[in-house]
């Protein structure tokens, strides 16, 4: 049963591990994606032929390391990488998709799915559950609604609620989506066309809010794209063809219907507005360590969101570190080169397996 | 000739003014409109039937004192309301409308019409300029192109060039309104279509940057549109339904063509690259009295830009004075009801006045 008070028939979750199960069945990461993110952590990615999205921080001897962990990262629920989505068979009849009738799905139904994965494999209890922007807010709900599975949680650049400006800004890629005529009210794989310049638009303004004022001027300042001056309209600056190549490249990879249901899974979550008695109610029983981790320069979900979770698990007398890494790339900096994450991510990990005894 | 290096065999100017003119011609205010602004500063625009865009500031009794004052504000080249654009006629031909062939236009070449116009008048120099956001940015052109025709400068909320950040955001609009099948590559008035639906989606882009996150926050924080709770995708979140009027209500009084030209105007606009030596030898020259304001939750053109033109004008050994206003309405706070904006404009023009021996 969804939080919207529908049910799907049956759920089909597609999911990678990495390293191996140990016969306790005690040193299991589950890692929750992003937004755009899969299941592809740690090898390529063969839709794509691009390399895993965390390989930095997942493999053997990498700061989530395979050669201790065994690692699990399904694609969410409401996903178009092979798990239960709007392009999955809505019923019996072959080629009936769901498409925008797929039901309204939330964060904490995400993480419902991802609890049943996780008992399919006989683990009881998490060693942790760690994720970025998205990922952080499956984290939180993992920690709110099963604190007895987890050891440890590490949300990273997380929030708490989306805000009236997050809402705002899936709001133009939803309305760039519907103003696509290829959308076809959503029926567009029927047609055999997709809206792919609707997407790509709703892309490139969500690519804006995940790198840093700073980023973009340090990487592209008013560089012109070619040097010949006040051309005529069109490509010009370079970091208005970065931005049509963020799109373009997206489009390839994703479908319009999982980003319309997922966004809005993201704008639906508030974990205080879900609890009487707002955030610290919400974190009650939460026996987890924690390590939240915010980025300087990420004005999506800025520190002050990780600086309220942390003050609200404290008011619960749970175990909490906070960690505010200075870095000038924005929200996207959990997926980036970041020394000092990768540091204080490993350093949590070692302290937490020392404690719980997984040596 | 433009700055693009082609000419325009002529130029209408859409006008507006306010007031009487003194025998001196000395007491002449040109105030610069926004990028979607227009000519009607303080009376019922003809075509909304909406009132001025600036009535709270411009009138008898106001900051700007039209019993005192004799005040021109001119719609700007490329503009959509009576001045040369992009949907003014091309050549002889009837009929035949320049569309997206309409010159490149630069912020200078806005300000070489509007010097023509006030000498259209017989004025010598101007009391005053003035003007927010892009209408800032014409107030620094007039001061850097004509420094010794402007008694007095009032760029508000003004940024002397457009960030890496900027183009990316307007960039989005002009993807969105391309991506507009009735967009028709510019010629969608011989087709009888508009790109409204793009149109839209560039402006509901442009807003999130006009408004503080704070301000979204306040208005409408999560707010629900209508109470039924978690129902299908579409207008759900009161934040969403207002950016949806922002754009549907724009779209019948604006010009998609002249969207295009008018921020790629501003998207050009770079004082200190124009100048060898940056922006205080720009500066160099510039004898009037200098006000400039911003206001702290503005993240489009943030009082930093505001303090770098001050600095540059210290330099330029000019008379500055640089009123940061505390507000949490974000950048268009000088369209709105700020009465330390207010009464910080109304002090500074009185202190003109008296020095300019204007009684």
């Amino acid at each position: 049963m969804l939080d919207c008070g529908r049910a799907l028939p049956s759920v089909t979750v597609a999911y990678r591990t990495y390293g191996t199960l140990n016969a306790a069945k005690s040193n299991a990461i589950m890692i929750c994606h992003a937004l755009t993110g899969d299941q592809y952590v740690a090898e390529q990615n063969p839709e794509t032929g691009r390399p895993g999205w965390w390989e930095r921080v997942v493999g053997p001897g990498a700061p989530i390391d395979t050669d201790k962990y065994f690692v699990i990262c399904s694609n969410v629920l409401g996903g178009c990488m092979g798990s239960t989505g709007p392009r999955s068979p809505r019923g019996e009849a072959p080629g009936e998709l769901w498409g925008r009738d797929f039901p309204v799905i939330t964060i904490h139904d995400m993480v419902r799915v991802q609890k049943r994965l996780v008992e399919h494999f006989g683990i009881r209890k998490l060693f942790a559950v760690i994720g970025g922007s998205m990922g952080g807010m499956q984290a939180l709900s993992w920690a709110v609604q099963y604190p007895e599975m987890l050891y440890a949680a590490v949300p990273i650049a997380a929030a708490y609620y989306h805000s009236a400006q997050n809402i705002a800004f899936h709001e133009i890629g939803r309305q760039a989506i519907f103003a696509d005529p290829a959308f076809c009210n959503g029926h567009y794989w029927a047609q055999g066309v997709r809206p792919e310049r609707g997407l790509a638009v709703a892309r490139m303004t969500a690519h804006i809010t995940y790198v840093s004022e700073e980023a973009l001027t340090r990487k592209f300042g008013r560089k012109l794209q070619n040097a010949e001056g006040l051309s005529a309209l069109g490509e010009q600056f370079a970091v208005e063809s970065y931005l049509q190549y963020q799109g373009s490249s997206f489009v390839t990879r994703f479908d319009a219907n999982s980003y319309l249901s997922i966004t809005r899974a993201m704008d639906l979550f508030d974990l205080a507005g879900d609890h009487e008695g707002g955030l610290s109610q919400a974190f009650r029983g939460a026996s987890a360590r924690f390590l939240l981790v915010s980025f300087s320069s990420d004005w999506l979900f800025p520190t002050a969101q990780s600086r309220t979770i942390a003050r609200a698990l404290n008011h619960a007398a749970a175990n909490v570190s906070f960690v505010e890494v200075q870095s000038d790339k924005g929200h996207d900096a959990f997926l980036l080169d970041e020394p000092d994450f990768h540091a204080t991510l490993r350093g949590f990990l070692v302290g937490c397996a020392e404690h719980a005894g997984l040596a």
